[in-house]
C-alpha cells in the first residue's frame, strides 16, 4: 500500500466517533472486546466490525497469545497523520496571530476613546 | 454540529488522496477550479464534487467577490485534528524510544563480540 492510500485508510478509520472512542479507551491500556463494547450499548458484532476497520488501518493490534485476545493501540499510523498535518500548522498559527493583532488594535482604539 | 461530528466530517473529507492534493495545492495560494482540475486530468464536475466535500467540512472557502470565485484553504478544522492527535503523541514517541534502546543494546553487544 502506498503512503497516500495508507493515509486514506487511516483517515477513513478515524471518521467515526465510536472508533475514536475505542482508541481513547485503549490509550489507557489494552482491553477485551466485551470491555470495549460496554460503554457504547452496542452488540458485540457491531463493535467487532469497528475493531476490524481499526485493525485493517493498523491502529489496533490483537494479541494472539491470550485466549481473550486483548486489543492494543498501535499509534504508528497516527504519527503519519501528525506528520501530514504539520505542513498546515503555519496556517492556523497565522490566523490566530491575525486575530491577536486585531484584538490588540481594538484595545488600543478603546483606550484612545476612553481618554477623549 | 458537535465537535465529535465535526471531526468525523473532517476525517472523512481527508480520506481521499485527490482532496488532500487539492489542499496541498491551496497551501501555496488561492486557485480557480480550472487550475485545481489541471494536474488530476479530471472532469470539472468530478473536481467540483471533491471541492463540495472540502467546503462542507470547512476546509476550503470560496470567495464570493471575484467572478472566478477562487478557492482558499481554511486550516481551522485541521487544528482540531492536530489537537485530537496530540493526546496520542506519547505512544509513538514511546515506541521510538524503545526502538532506540534496542538499537543501542544491539550496538553494545556487537562491540563486545568484536573485542572477543
Amino acid at each position: 500500500m502506498t503512503t497516500a492510500d495508507h493515509l486514506s485508510t487511516t483517515f477513513a478509520a478515524l471518521a467515526d466517533p465510536t472508533r475514536r472512542a475505542i482508541l481513547a479507551r485503549l490509550s489507557s491500556g489494552e482491553a477485551a472486546v466485551t470491555e470495549l463494547a460496554e460503554p457504547f450499548e452496542m452488540s458485540l458484532p457491531a463493535v467487532s466490525k469497528h475493531l476490524k476497520v481499526l485493525e485493517r488501518a493498523g491502529l489496533i493490534a490483537r494479541s494472539r497469545e491470550a485466549q481473550w485476545r486483548p486489543c492494543q493501540l498501535d499509534a504508528g499510523p497516527l504519527k503519519d497523520v501528525a506528520d501530514w498535518i504539520e505542513h498546515y500548522r503555519r496556517f492556523w498559527t497565522e490566523s490566530f496571530d491575525r486575530l491577536d493583532d486585531y484584538l490588540h488594535r481594538l484595545k488600543t482604539k478603546e483606550k484612545k476613546h476612553a481618554r477623549q
